[in-house]
């Protein structure tokens, strides 16, 4: 999406010199937009585990472009030299998020891939051509599921926007200005480029639909207040920044018109887990009529969980995030700044699930469905015979399960 | 309640000399103790209108004894003067927070009751002690309004307890501890003593029932985090600091087994206007069958107000308070930090209000009713007759209402 008004991404090679991987430093946001480069399979790792990228697809992406970096600087004495250095680069990456799915699986398209390369005949300088393309591959590919979670989500923000067109028109009002409220950052900040939650949102405002988002802060890391609310101000989206707790009270006054969530991870059943605090608003938006869309890439999908709420396994964090949070002084000085009385203890979950009773729908790049096995599998055909075997595995032997590669 | 082991109240006046009225800075804590002493009308109004002291309660206390150092420093010339002063003194310290009920009450108070007196031939002389012992009446009375709140919520977690016990020893498990969830701070340093929503914590712990405290932080002003938790780290009462995000996802996991909030301020119906915020718990406590009771003090309930999510008037506050924040760095000095892009708008919402259909009961200082109207007017019958005069105004006249002195 935009910034300084030109479309930039979250990653990209540097157009100089294509040994070298740029990404935009999000620790950094949203005082300063920083970029940083790699030029190491180790540079790659250190910016996955300081968290200077983070998001599950743009966590992909990276480990796709650190494995085209250890082809390029693997040893070139011969074949099995070259795959035990990208094994161990595999490895090194895997280990800095141990529990992110993406990367894992970017890791293991590279080696995958190259290695049928290298069955077909192809040189070394091939395989590096080859490591090169897989990572644009896997950042384009992300970047296009999101642009179609953004087709697809316009259309319903579309929708609500003829209703209440239709609506004021009636009561000869002006303003038809759909309000969406968003938890987190599911922006384009965590992918390669649109975002999920936030990629519906940029198609209907690039689409000329008046909008309006209110953005969660997102308390304990504050993701809504320093990276949504960064990216919707780049590309000139209107906003409000909101504490968590406002919600409920803006959709008891209908200042809310639909709420889009992203997802870690939604059950094939349909419960969304996401960022804590996820399941607050979806209940105020039940109780009060409104829309809860979480919009999702496939990927997302865990297709042997049938009770997101009991099985869902939820990351305690460290307890500074709570206690401790990082802002600029006057002097626009980073500071991190402690929040509770020293003796006082905190706890972190980091995520929580919403149960797919509150959830009006998932957007994924394939269309729009309910939250419900049968309206899920209908998108997702594909996934039938898996999710029957996990079904199957699971009333036999408790909790065993088969886990699908992504 | 307890500080550094030993007993302290909100507010005092100073044993060694009582023309000097003595406060808790509330400012400056979690970070530290200070106490800030008054001697004249003027210091008063500035500790008011700069919220070094705040919470209802303790708002009104603090104008009762502003009344008596204005009584104190009053012209000794004649009696005309005299309440002239008084008068003048009253409307200064009303204009400090004009939306504080119990402050104009308790100017009122010191105001009618020294007339009387004046009328009843006191002496000025006689009349400053009168206001002196005015002042007192009020702390004193709301910190036993606060003690009878403690003592009957007691009754509720000692069932709980109760209940958990039998269950467990049924399990065969250890452990009954009674976790117990609040919002922002509805503690003593509220109110002069006890507090409203803390009364009954501090009881139960008193009484030696195992309990623990999850402490909602309560952006934008983190009233939760310093306030709510540096008064039971004080008191010694174990408790865990999180993010207003974190109570869904407790509750879903049964590590909540009751909530406790004050208000400020609940309709006769039984619909809780509370800090923002406060409405998203009820949904979740409701949503997993977990009780949510609201503890306050009389003088909260506005008689004229039949509903409150569209009558209750909703304080907008500095947008500031959202994008920033004010923590200690670690040297120690406290400073204000920004959390948001330079050009995000944001908006406060100061409450909301939850619906009495999510209430589980009201803890007053008369004992423990249900959310609405038959059962408050039940422990209030000598409301019956106001609120039958304001339903009549409102059917007639619409949005006309009889307002009662608190």
């Amino acid at each position: 999406m935009n910034v300084h008004g030109k479309p930039m991404r979250t990653i990209w090679l540097d157009s100089h010199d294509p040994t070298v991987i740029q990404i935009i430093d999000q620790q950094k946001l949203p005082f300063e937009l920083a970029i940083m480069n790699a030029t190491s399979v180790s540079e790659v790792a250190t910016i996955i585990r300081d968290m200077h990228v983070r998001g599950a697809g743009l966590i992909g992406a990276t480990a796709g472009y650190g494995m085209y970096l250890a082809a390029l600087h693997a040893p070139k004495t011969d074949v099995d030299a070259f795959f035990t250095t990208l094994q161990t680069a595999g490895e090194t990456l895997k280990a800095t998020r141990p529990t992110a799915v993406n990367l894992a699986w970017a890791v293991q398209r590279q080696l995958d891939t190259l290695r049928e390369h290298a069955s077909a005949g192809a040189s070394l300088s091939d395989l590096i051509t080859h490591a090169r393309m897989i990572a644009n591959d896997i950042a384009d590919e992300d970047a296009d599921f999101c642009r179609r979670i953004g087709e697809h989500g316009l259309a319903l923000i579309a929708d609500i926007a003829r209703q209440k067109d239709t609506q004021q028109k009636a009561a000869k009002q002006q303003g038809d200005t759909v309000n969406i409220l968003t938890h987190c950052n599911a922006g384009w900040l965590a992918f390669v480029d649109y975002g999920s939650a936030t990629a519906p949102i940029y198609a209907a405002f690039d689409a000329g639909i008046p909008i309006h988002v209110w953005v969660d802060e997102t308390r304990p890391r504050n993701q809504g207040a320093s990276l949504t609310a960064w990216e919707l101000a780049e590309h000139g989206v209107p906003h409000t920044v909101i504490v968590d707790n406002a919600g409920g009270h803006l959709m008891q006054h209908g200042k809310v018109d639909m709420v889009i969530v992203g997802s870690d991870r939604t059950t094939y059943t349909g419960d969304v887990g996401n960022k804590i605090g996820t399941y607050l608003k979806a209940l105020a938006a039940k109780d009060n009529g409104i829309p809860f869309y979480a919009a999702l890439p496939s990927s997302t999908f865990d297709w042997a969980l049938a009770d997101g709420v009991t099985g869902t396994p939820i990351e305690e964090r460290d307890p500074k995030e709570v206690t401790h949070i990082r802002g600029a002084d006057e002097t626009g000085i980073v500071r991190d700044v402690r929040l509770t009385p020293n003796v006082s203890a905190a706890a972190n979950y980091g995520f929580d699930v919403t149960p797919r009773r509150l959830v009006t729908g998932l957007i994924t790049e394939r269309g729009v469905c309910e939250a419900s096995a049968e309206s899920i599998l209908e998108l997702y055909p594909e996934k039938r015979e898996i999710v029957a075997a996990n079904q199957e595995a699971s009333e036999q032997e408790g909790n065993t399960r088969v886990v699908p590669s992504p």
